[in-house]
């Protein structure tokens, strides 16, 4: 019993550790961050720190790999065909991240800053964003878009690029709306909501 | 010609120091990013450089109102109506960053991390977003579109979006073509490559 009491433990701090590294990362950017404003943030030191999370740029990785875990339908192969089931399925993460500020700054910064081919989560966006786009070129193949690959790219872009607007001027930018008018256009373009009513439900 | 001679150097170092200042800051971010590192690469002492620049704040605003001067098309009243030629000149913008990695990559990053209000940038992309989502919806209104400020937001997050994108993976990505794609699938969804030519030229 005292064993599993200090597993709980320790997976609450961890969980707390994750949850104020998600706060300082989006602050600060993963360069600039910290471990040792981060070890004062959870009530640590910083060998203490760094015994639960191993290193700076572990820590980076279970952070972004928490998230992408939440959002299965955005990054995997959760939902199954039809496409605009899966396109609508979308919307249920762009709606979330509209109240989890911190995670959409987080990855903002982050996506950004790992384009440079050195930084520690380079191979993770490089991953990432390629089986973004292609899960979505299956769903919008699958919808019968002529042109699915392109229509992806534009699709991941408008909802990262939104995101931007979004945390400048919340009151301005309604994600969920501007995704699935990017989606309706998409989709009406090629006939699919005019001839099937899958796609009421976008 | 002493002073003209002295003036033309100081000119000549400043184009200098913005242009290493571009590189810093798109690798490091403005967080991380060293003075002391900059004054290196422009061969100057961290006092020279700050006798040339003022101050680390100064110096970002400057590096970003340089290519917003460059780049009037995007933000100001240049193109004059109609809005079809108003559009086609975004993919001007958008060709020429195809050349400039590392003012795309400065963008990139210093956007997101300038949604915090605390950011000495915040201003700037503040008011650059209001002011190009403005433009852009007065170009798509202007070509007959019935939701232009949706489709001028959903241009400006393309944009944005297809550049991480194109950062991540540039023999995959064709930013210029995506951006054309966006744009004509806009004006098509209200007639507007139907029934005019002023937009065989996109």
């Amino acid at each position: 019993m005292a064993a599993r009491g200090e597993y709980a433990k320790g997976r609450a701090r961890r969980e707390q550790i994750l949850g104020e590294a998600v706060g300082l990362f989006a602050e600060a950017g993963y360069r600039a961050a910290s471990l040792r404003d981060l070890a004062a943030r959870c009530g640590l030191t910083h060998a203490g720190l760094l015994h639960h999370v191993g290193s700076k740029e572990a820590l980076l990785l279970a952070v972004l790999e928490q998230r992408d875990v939440e959002d299965a339908a955005l990054v995997g192969p959760d939902v199954p065909p039809p496409g605009e089931q899966q396109l609508a399925a979308l919307l249920d993460v762009v709606r979330r991240n509209t109240s989890r500020r911190g995670v959409v700054e987080l990855f903002c910064v982050l996506s950004a800053e790992a384009t440079s081919p050195d930084h520690p989560a380079h191979a993770f966006f490089d991953q990432r964003y390629r089986r973004v786009v292609a899960a979505l070129t299956g769903a919008f193949a699958d919808a019968g878009h002529p042109a699915a690959a392109s229509a992806a790219r534009r699709l991941v872009a408008v909802m990262d690029g939104l995101q931007v607007q979004w945390l400048l001027h919340p009151d301005d930018v309604d994600m969920v709306e501007e995704v699935r008018s990017q989606v309706e256009q998409e989709l009406a373009g090629v006939g699919v909501l005019r001839t099937t009513s899958g796609t009421e439900s976008l």
